[in-house]
């Protein structure tokens, strides 16, 4: 049926339409039905609300901001609706929650389903469930990452060598990627970097780009910068990149629950996406980090099998999860300590320095860029020379921002405190996720340049008075309910 | 914040409220965020969805109708609105998913905030995949059942003894609800029966009588029906008897997912909240009914463990399931055998007769209005002497139905056609999940005077040329549809 589109500029989280009762019943179409909307160009499939008369015609249909997005279509256009075929890939979910292992074909209509909006998000709450409760063989796990990745937009840059880097996150700041891709390009290596922004943590490393540069592009866009400046570090949630991991992502957030195979099928499909043949994973271990060292282990070999099965060169490094990396916990104050390495300030956290020296050391090395065991040398040439912190104002500007009034930029919100040792001692733990949860409470990462910024790390000595951290936020009360979650909490034991 | 309720007559499956994107802003609240409407006397969990300007007003809020029929509100009057709380129930879902079992708080939680609406569909199909992966103990489940009965409404008559029969289901017509009813409530017993609609059979017994009552009641009309004629055969959807098993059910049939737990815990609590103090559960086992013999006895030792906690005169039979019962599937059809039986037609269809006069003795018996071995002496003799009939029409009556013009209104659909046996042998298999859906394909239950007509029992011999059934459909099409899908599935094999 051809009918006559009006857009609410109604947001509601789904692509929704809305039908006048009597059209929809002409249809076939009963109220949270799932129906497909046509133009010449795209088509998409859409949840139905309806009507009972009044302000929807019945040669009408009204349809929400995410389907107006999507099919790029104004009002007053005609659409095409019918009715969704039925998804026979809810049977397979069904079977893999009863036990049965899937092959390739069901795993890729299940994913196609999703990235297609035809399965809603309790079918694919159901997908979730089943794969944490019965687990996913290595076979399963590539299968799904392919169907990922087949099932979205891929970046196809020419180059036979692409880098990439990642790390399963977990510690506080840490933010090495922005250090590792200046230090990589610098020497010559092509990294299109896609990061994510916070999901529980005070900062992603799109937040932190976001300070000073754009980091929401289209692909399109996206092959520009990296064919002009040899890498990127943009947002990989406005690519359409593995779509049905974003919306696997986005139903799994509602229960804190990552399955072992969507945690890797969602990491590797991001980098297959954009071509990358080179992998260095960091998987941060220790007591309060994502995972202890035996599962570490566990998962590292479970991504070389998986890696193996998708011909990928992956390596795998187990790096010190035991506290939080670099000294400022939010997007602007761990740009602070970007910034500070780049331009070799005395004062910057050797910390971060030497991880990403190291990251990129290992890459430089993968690559061929550098002979064994000289990746190092080579990184902290690079480092040291200023090239990298030139490579940085040059991608930085490719994605349209700049490097301009940086002391303005960089300052921390208004609002601070500082905690004071209350006895000498020595620092016997820092809580990467107490850390992280203050610094949110705190205002990071909506308010940019909240946070803590940390003066101690571990086993180092305390004298009474010494100066542990400080607090900012940009309003007395979001500084007062911080201080009373540190009391509360105590991210630090000395 | 208060703000004026509009109403835009807007289905939506769930209740959704429309607010200006700058008074959610104000509130803190996000697209597809819950948040917590309030009058004087009602108040509701509700999705957020926002517009940018246009139509709805910053001091405005556009409900739509699940919201507008349960707080029960006038467009123009004002509401309270803040965001939901954070609901703790999450984490026990996710205990349970990670497999550990729930203490009876934490069921607890889980079921009220599904009652209230606080919990998402995705995030109720989590707990359904939960219960199923992981299973319950006999506990979880009476604690499950206790949780549903005591976060809805209660019918709360005053009788001691209340009786009540259930089918778990599976088998074409099988309708002895009406039957047992009429014959248990004219030998003085109270009987608030509350059924179902159909999901995937061809009719629910509510489907049935409403070809010639309303059987959509609130409570209180419920109880005042009871109280006047000793029993009634209702929907029980419309009763607000655990509301969350209701909510629990429209996220299974997404995935036709049914756990044992949610099972067990569906049909107890809609008993317990009627007041039943003694059960008759029939449980047809066979091919191609729901449970094969095993499981059957399986399913029938956890009735009873659990109907011992909950201290509950449970009694299960195991009656054959290997073909439909009585001749009739679809809402009219079936009626038409439930009347014949009635009135005492000599064509009646005997199985079924016999399985309604077994039924209503064993509740005779358990509940002491007949002796051992009596009780289906006297349903038979209360069935033969009128009685029952009698009884069915005071019931249909005072649900405001009645009985006048009954040829009419057991008139099958218009559009006939015979299937006749091919050769001359004998029946060897009839298959309830087939013979459902034919009737589903001809229009039943939502056209109620069409379905199937059979005429032949399972061993029984035919003659090339015998009339094996007759599908009736309101349209040609549909007739069609009907025959093409008997030829393609063969639901009779002789």
């Amino acid at each position: 049926m051809r009918l006559k589109a009006k857009s609410l500029k109604l947001s509601a989280g789904r692509p929704v339409a809305i039908l006048h009762s009597d059209t929809a019943r002409a249809l076939g179409l009963h109220v949270d039905d799932r129906a497909k909307i046509k133009t010449e160009r795209a088509k998409i499939i859409v949840l139905i609300d309806t009507v009972v008369g009044g302000f929807i015609g019945k040669n009408e249909i009204a349809l929400s901001e995410e389907i107006v997005k999507s099919l790029g279509i104004r009002a007053g256009k005609f659409v095409d609706i019918d009715p969704a075929p039925a998804r026979q890939s809810i049977h397979y979910i069904y079977e893999k929650l009863k036990g049965l292992s899937l092959e390739k074909r069901k795993i890729f209509a299940i994913i196609q389903d999703i990235g297609d909006n035809a399965l809603s998000e309790s079918e694919i709450a159901y997908f979730i469930s089943a794969m944490y409760t019965r687990g996913m063989s290595s076979q399963e796990i590539a299968d799904l990452t392919h169907a990922m990745v087949e099932t979205g937009s891929k970046l196809n840059l020419k180059q036979k060598i692409i880098a990439d880097k990642h790390s399963i996150g977990g510690i506080p700041n840490n933010r090495t990627t922005p250090l590792v891709v200046s230090i990589c390009t610098s020497a010559g290596l092509t990294m299109p970097k896609t990061s994510s922004r916070a999901i529980t943590s005070a900062a992603g490393t799109a937040d932190v780009i976001e300070v000073i540069a754009p980091v929401e592009f289209r692909i399109d866009k996206m092959k520009k910068i990296v064919n002009k400046v040899g890498g990127c570090m943009v947002w990989g949630g406005a690519l359409g990149l593995a779509p049905a991991d974003d919306k696997i992502i986005q139903v799994e957030r509602l229960i804190s629950l990552d399955p072992e195979a969507q945690l890797i099928a969602s990491i590797l499909a991001k980098k297959l996406a954009v071509g990358s043949t080179h992998i260095l994973l960091d998987i941060p271990f220790g007591k309060s980090a994502k995972v202890e060292r035996v599962s570490a282990l566990k998962l590292a070999s479970k991504f070389k099998e998986i890696a193996k099965i998708l011909k990928l060169n992956l390596q795998i490094i187990l790096t010190d999860g035991s506290q939080p990396i670099g000294n400022g916990v939010g997007p602007v104050l761990e740009l602070r300590d970007i910034i500070s390495i780049l331009r070799r300030d005395k004062n910057a956290p050797k910390d971060l320095e030497n991880k990403a020296i190291m990251l990129s050391g290992r890459i430089l090395e993968i690559t061929d860029r550098a002979k064994k065991l000289q990746g190092e040398i080579l990184a902290r040439e690079i480092l040291n020379s200023g090239k990298a912190f030139k490579k940085f104002n040059e991608i930085i500007r490719a994605q349209g921002g700049n490097l301009d009034n940086l002391n303005k930029k960089l300052m921390p919100a208004k609002f601070s405190c500082n905690i004071l040792a209350e006895k000498n001692s020595k620092i016997k733990t820092i809580e990467n996720k107490k850390i992280a949860a203050l610094a949110r409470r705190a205002g990071a990462p909506a308010d940019k340049a909240a946070g803590i910024y940390l003066y101690k790390h571990l086993d180092e000595e305390v004298k009474k008075g010494d100066k542990l951290l400080t607090v900012y936020s940009e309003t007395k009360d979001k500084l007062n309910e911080a201080i009373e979650f540190y009391k509360f909490v105590k991210p630090i034991i000395f």
